[in-house]
């Protein structure tokens, strides 16, 4: 079987589609990290490669993009103390990133999600995704007009 | 005191200095870290911002394109198995990418090196910061010829 073949992202959308272009989707994460997180968000590389630097300049600033206007729509639907970024990919070796909320008083702040719990979180509300859709298509929007 | 002067990466360089320009600078990390993972690197924003996305698009995918420069430098240099990048900055909230080189028997693949260790890692010879700014440099120096 091949790499692409066995590759849950290539297989599977990784979460709940919310957009998706040429080049990259963004999905909610589900289940209890979506759940501890709220708004929790991947954005997953259409083509099957492992790393940012293996795509072209080109797309490897609109990935970007495409994850700082869910970055920026999270933060103003869930309004959370920061965000974190991560690309790691040491699983699943085709590139996603993990645009995770965080509040201070969450089940790990200010440790990284990956650490161990550090209590138990408050719980808050989960966004709905049409309301999650709308902030991010509106940042997307932006995007040619921001210098 | 200001938030500026009690800021650690306002206040000193958070790891040996490699490489810098006015947008930001790439440091070697020291100590246990930089022992286990040897060629850890961060990038940190010469500005006191707390994420990517409160910088103009223009600065941030510099940002992203000295992250990915140091990437492939990284990658010459000590040929990990996989690159982890992370913009977490939940303890000290001053911009700064974690560039880190993973290998298949460190101490904590496949998780991230933020989780509780799996095991002893192999231990590997650490690169001279001069090989690593040479392989950086060659990097650096294409940025404006990749499409």
């Amino acid at each position: 079987m091949s790499t692409k073949l066995k590759c849950e992202l290539c297989t599977g959308p990784g979460g709940e589609l919310l957009w998706e272009d040429g080049i990259c989707r963004v999905v909610r994460v589900t289940g209890p990290e979506g759940t501890a997180f709220p708004g929790y968000c991947r954005i997953v590389c259409r083509e099957h490669v492992a790393d940012m630097s293996s795509l072209t300049t080109s797309d490897a600033h609109h990935v970007l993009d495409v994850v700082l206007a869910t970055e920026r729509a999270l933060r103003l639907t869930v309004q959370p103390d920061k965000i974190n970024l991560a690309s790691l990919g040491n699983v699943v070796p085709h590139l996603h990133w993990h645009v995770i909320p965080r509040w201070k008083d969450d089940s790990h702040f200010p440790a990284p999600i990956w650490a161990t719990a550090q209590r138990t979180g408050v719980a808050r509300a989960v966004p709905a995704n049409s309301d999650l859709l709308c902030a991010l298509q509106a940042e997307l929007s932006t995007l040619n007009e921001t210098p």
